[in-house]
């Protein structure tokens, strides 16, 4: 049965989210609304046959909606999501899912006691060299993960609601808690801002169980664009490049670190490397919000999310929401050493 | 008039430094000294004419012998210089200098005492691309410096006597001082240790005068060779990859970010963002090891450290020593926000 | 006035045709055409609001339609541009244009009978970098032009009705063509057919003006996609690689060759090298696609195509089949020298 | 036993050669001969215990020297190469081994009837990726090798006495020959001269056995530095890039063409493509040109050339020659489909 969908913002990323779900079967991206009456007139001179409104409420009362797809700035998202949820909608809201962990919580409150399915757009969830990734950890291939380092840089499109962490690192934290499959025990930030209210560049460094560490760098102010994480095992090293050739994206390194043993006491231990080939498994081509689009069509139907469900993006938030206040409370100077 | 050279220690760089000393016209290495007796019968066998010696106090006891260069590991620096400054010879010690700022202080001042030349081999204070970007930042190209950002990793040579700081942040840091011409303000380390009793892995943020930081990723257990370095100006953006081919060390973006004045508050400015053209700079196509060796020659025959005297390898040890004992006073995790 | 467009063929390309010809204001595509029902049911689903069918005549018989869009295999494009031409429409046919060049003569005379446009979509024409270059080789940037060496390669799309030459030397030819304002005087390819009827791999060298001479390798078995250009020059040397960044598709070389005069003999002669910056100017970030389709638009509306009309298109089909008579005719062979 | 040689010849590549000659245990460089004295004076500066002569019947006439290396401009190889032979010595020669095949021919009778060995130094046949390419070919890894294709190009030094076919392309046959062990059956080439009496530019086609075809593109005026080679076959494809780095030179793609059997004729096979994993196998860091000197010393005292003999360095000549004669015989224009 083809689900009625509403499509609530037409700024960057609400375009891609449309193309994508009217490629999907079952489902009908019945309203498109925006307050930008000339986003409007053009959707409806493309897609004639789609409604389109300046008015969200006007969607909420029209009881053939199913769910709504909330991709308007994260400072509106905690507002029309519960109103969607409210109005007996099911909800799909892209990252980052609200500004506070307190918001994060109601709504997956919210949803639960309302029984609406409630889903985030962590994109990179569903990236196939992502998903690879995991199985390769899964697998053992990598052995036990030493610490992970994570780029992501752009000339990019400063938010005037978040800062950098809330919109960069949002993806960082998603993939590793995906593929690590827990959450951070401790985050400390350094940060900066040069020309904005919002932080535009930081350095992140998080805590994970079984002694992992992980180190993120977002700049909105970086001039080449770099989305790289480094995954570095006991058994192999994997880097993985979202901005190579698709073919690309993943490199596995069999290299490591060996110790010769045995060795009577620490200081007699010899540290030694292994170098081996260089393996590029295939990731298949496809576009990954062409596979959430689909998810959450399945997630509607089925009552259940797969991936990213509200819960996800309310730990997602916990740790955005420490990672700044960390940085708020002055955390880049408090235990430098100064220089006497 | 002809200089007579001794060197000291056959490792991993000293047979680069012979390389580069014997191009050089008025200057003769008459000695090498290492320890291992095979190493010294290669040498014998390769340039007959040298005298190989284990024996240190030989070569000291030589009045013909003008300087030393040492290259034996770092915690035999402070020693080996020590004696050799005190027998009269002057002085080129491989980087880090030494180990503890004391050993630095105490060398500088003994060198001062006695007359002798104490220079340092920061390498990259002679490397063209490095010199070509202080030339940029000082004609005013690049604008207000925002940000430096530094990447330096390998799986590399693990070192017994220094941490990943000492052995490979020393780069970052003598770069970074060269062409800001001023030392940090406060320096904070992130580390870990997973093989060793040292340090393998570092991220280090420094406060440099006039809102300048950097930040610095330095690690001994990473796949992939990486020496990167950008530096963020509010006119243009440098990338500069030492390991690129030569002619592309340097881009020089001409990109930025652009405030819209006027505006009333904080709040209505505008930020956009200004795309140019990319420049590759053209860099002379010479080892920058051979510019620092011509370099010590010239300066003891001038009797003056043109660059990397004494007191700048003892400025780097200073931050050096700085940034392990942030380390070590346990900052990684002082003031990191608890999950509960 | 909005213009009614029909585009035929939803193969590989048609797709994209349609999602950049909905994107301009004064154009609607009333029909979509196609021998699959499936794509045209899914069409359907998306664009409700369209016209589908299987039969071209129905198109063709509706006064309303200004323009047919051509995105059949091009051994149809012949036949359907006739009727369509024949039919009083408008017409603008992917490349290569049609099979032979008796074929591209008829059409280009029929359409001046009929006083309809007919435009052919070598979109590289539109490509923000090859206009770029044609501009920096018109002022005079380059120098004199020595010769143009291209590689266009892949693990790409068998065609089952015409060679890779006419596959894929279309694009080159078509960028050399519009950058040099002139046509090959010879053209002489040696090419290889390993589990087609069509060669797969072909080597051509073509002879223009003044001595300008120009390679071009094109390969549908080759495991890298490659589609680079060299561009040497007196002065300077272009590298053209459509698959890197956008921002760094065109390099530009400030190196060349010095002759040193006056000399008394072409022997006396010295050769030098000149070594200069690379500089990688700014690319307008556009789909060149969506250029040629607003071109188009505006072509059928001011009655006078503007680039890429059918006699350049012809001009283009002129070429690819002496390119691939000279292979037919055995060339490949004919004077290597055999050895003895 | 120690061996004694003579290097003549300090250009371009002699004073490689005398370094990694000076590495080899059982060797000595007894003599340097160069017709610029001040050369002379500069190896007499760094290695006092060598002889230095510009008299090269001097180190003819010394008995103790028991070969020479012959590092000169190749048109002097002939002559120096015939008078060490007759004068008892062992002969290294530098690629390209000579001008003519008639000389090549009479040099390797020559050495045969002296007893003398005769190697040239066809550096690439000592390359740890071009042995491991011939390791995965050999063991059937690729399947049947359909085509090679070869770039190899710079703003080169341009030589005097031969043409870029005898300066690059001998690379390129010499790699091609030894991953083959076979000949060419034909050679045809197009290329050009814009500065020089030498051919600076050409494309080279060659036919070898069992319908394998190779093109190689050299170049002595191209901006950017390329030594690449593609090995397609039907099971899986090389890429061979020899300046990238040392752990990424080779890529094996696991990509391929299908064809779906059984088909009733021709027309009905479908033809796919198969694309899986890229590979980059591990390749030993070694200097080849140490690897190409430790095999001479091996040769001259074992009396066998294991690799790269008289025999091959004169079937290489071969292959220049009739490549550079097809030329000359006008071949580029000869078949060419005029414009009419």
């Amino acid at each position: 049965m083809t689900k009625n969908l509403a499509l609530i913002g037409f700024g960057y990323w609400g375009p891609n989210l449309l193309r994508n779900f009217i490629n999907i079967p079952n489902c009908n991206i019945r309203y498109c609304c925006d307050i930008d009456l000339e986003k409007l007139q053009e959707i409806k001179r493309k897609f004639p046959h789609m409604l389109t409104t300046q008015n969200y409420n006007e969607i909420l009362d029209d009881e053939s909606i199913d769910a709504v797809i909330l991709a308007t700035p994260t400072s509106t998202h905690f507002d029309l999501a519960v109103a969607a949820l409210n109005g007996g909608k099911d909800v799909l809201v892209e990252k980052p899912m609200v500004q506070t962990l307190q918001q994060a919580k109601i709504l997956v409150q919210l949803a639960k006691k309302r029984g609406r399915i409630l889903m985030v757009d962590h994109t990179f969830l569903f990236n196939p060299a992502v998903i690879k990734i995991k199985e390769l950890i899964d697998k053992g291939e990598i052995g036990k993960i030493l610490y992970i380092d994570s780029t992501r840089t752009n000339l990019g499109l400063f938010q005037k609601d978040i800062n950098v962490i809330f919109d960069l690192a949002a993806h960082d934290f998603s993939i590793i808690q995906y593929i690590l499959g827990t959450q951070p025990k401790q985050v400390s930030t350094i940060g900066k801002s040069h020309f904005n209210n919002q932080v535009e560049v930081a350095y992140i460094t998080a805590s994970y169980p079984e002694d992992i560490f992980a180190h993120i760098h977002v700049s909105w102010i970086s001039p080449v664009k770099v989305r790289r994480m480094l995954i570095t095992g006991t058994k192999k090293m994997i880097v993985y490049d979202e901005d190579t050739a698709p073919a690309e994206k993943i490199r596995v390194y069999d290299k490591g670190v060996t110790l010769d043993h045995p060795a009577r006491s620490i200081e007699q231990i010899k540290i030694g490397y292994r170098t081996g080939d260089v393996w590029l498994p295939k990731i298949d081509i496809v576009e990954p919000l062409s596979l959430m689009a689909k998810s959450f069509v399945v997630s509607i139907t089925s009552r259940k999310v797969l991936r990213s469900d509200g819960r996800f993006g309310s730990e997602i938030i916990k740790i955005l929401e420490t990672a700044s206040n960390s940085l708020k409370k002055g955390t880049k100077v408090k235990d430098a050493n100064s220089f006497s």
